[in-house]
């Protein structure tokens, strides 16, 4: 273990400007934002913030998105029912990427009903590398819409599906 | 534990087409790469690949990404000789979000000298919700960077500083 250069708890120089205005927006007002489980710390999904969304986040405790799809806020588990508990929200150096420890109600943060989006493995052994399906469906898709929803769509392109990832 | 409704592994009908097609490239060609640490878990940067970026990360086995500030490729730690080895890739539902596993060289993945870039978090206890520096530096930057690079960089703003995050 290294001796630290700096004590961990410091007063961040940016603590003088608004809270909102240390995120670096992107020139379409938005900044990625990564979800991790609260405990695990597995990486969940990665979505997308404006200022709407994460000022009603840190507001209700809840995870809320900017659908770029559906070009509106986006309350993370309004169909599911599957919301985020938002236990902490990290920011990085450079200001322009969000990190959020979640709480995921019902333990399925992908809207094709397994429990992170980055179920796709990249194998190299072959001659070319292909993307490997390697986590479960753990709910049924179907199940997770209310049956509102073609149960297929999980496994179409997802141009032809129409919805953005965790889009419940 | 729930009962799977599928089995994890399955052929991904994305092998079909060329690996790199399956990743939903954004209008400007990139897509946001997250890293992990391949051992803790823990969440370490987000940055940002072109085809050049992941064909050569696929072939060399180390990190390479598509910096955004000086247009070039980013040969994670080609200065600072912190790169990461590459232990596994992922992709995410709606492919337009990578997830790398990686063995980080040295311990310290950002450029302010800390192990990861997510070194602010928000607390919101008091009347307006601040940001709180919440991470020890364990490696000076001037010692990162050979002393060719400005001490004082990492605590100015990233605007000012015009580099971008694990900029080495």
């Amino acid at each position: 273990m290294k001796k630290p250069v700096t004590e961990p708890e410091q007063e961040d120089p940016d603590q003088q400007i608004d809270w909102q205005d240390a995120v670096q927006w992107n020139e379409q007002g938005l900044v990625p934002a990564i979800a991790r489980d609260a405990r695990s710390g597995a990486v969940l999904m990665l979505a997308w913030m404006n200022r709407a969304a994460l000022e009603e986040t840190v507001r209700s405790g809840y995870a809320v998105y900017w659908s770029r799809s559906r070009g509106r806020l986006w309350r993370k588990g309004e169909t599911s029912g599957h919301r985020q508990r938002v236990r902490e929200i990290r920011l990085d150096c450079d200001g322009d990427t969000l990190l959020l420890s979640v709480e995921q109600e019902g333990g399925v943060a992908c809207h094709t009903g397994r429990r992170h989006c980055f179920y796709r493995r990249l194998e190299v052994d072959g001659e070319r590398p292909v993307w490997r399906v390697v986590e479960a469906v753990i709910v049924d898709p179907a199940e997770l819409y209310g049956g509102g929803r073609d149960p297929q769509a999980a496994d179409r392109k997802p141009e032809k599906r129409g919805a953005e990832k965790g889009d419940d």
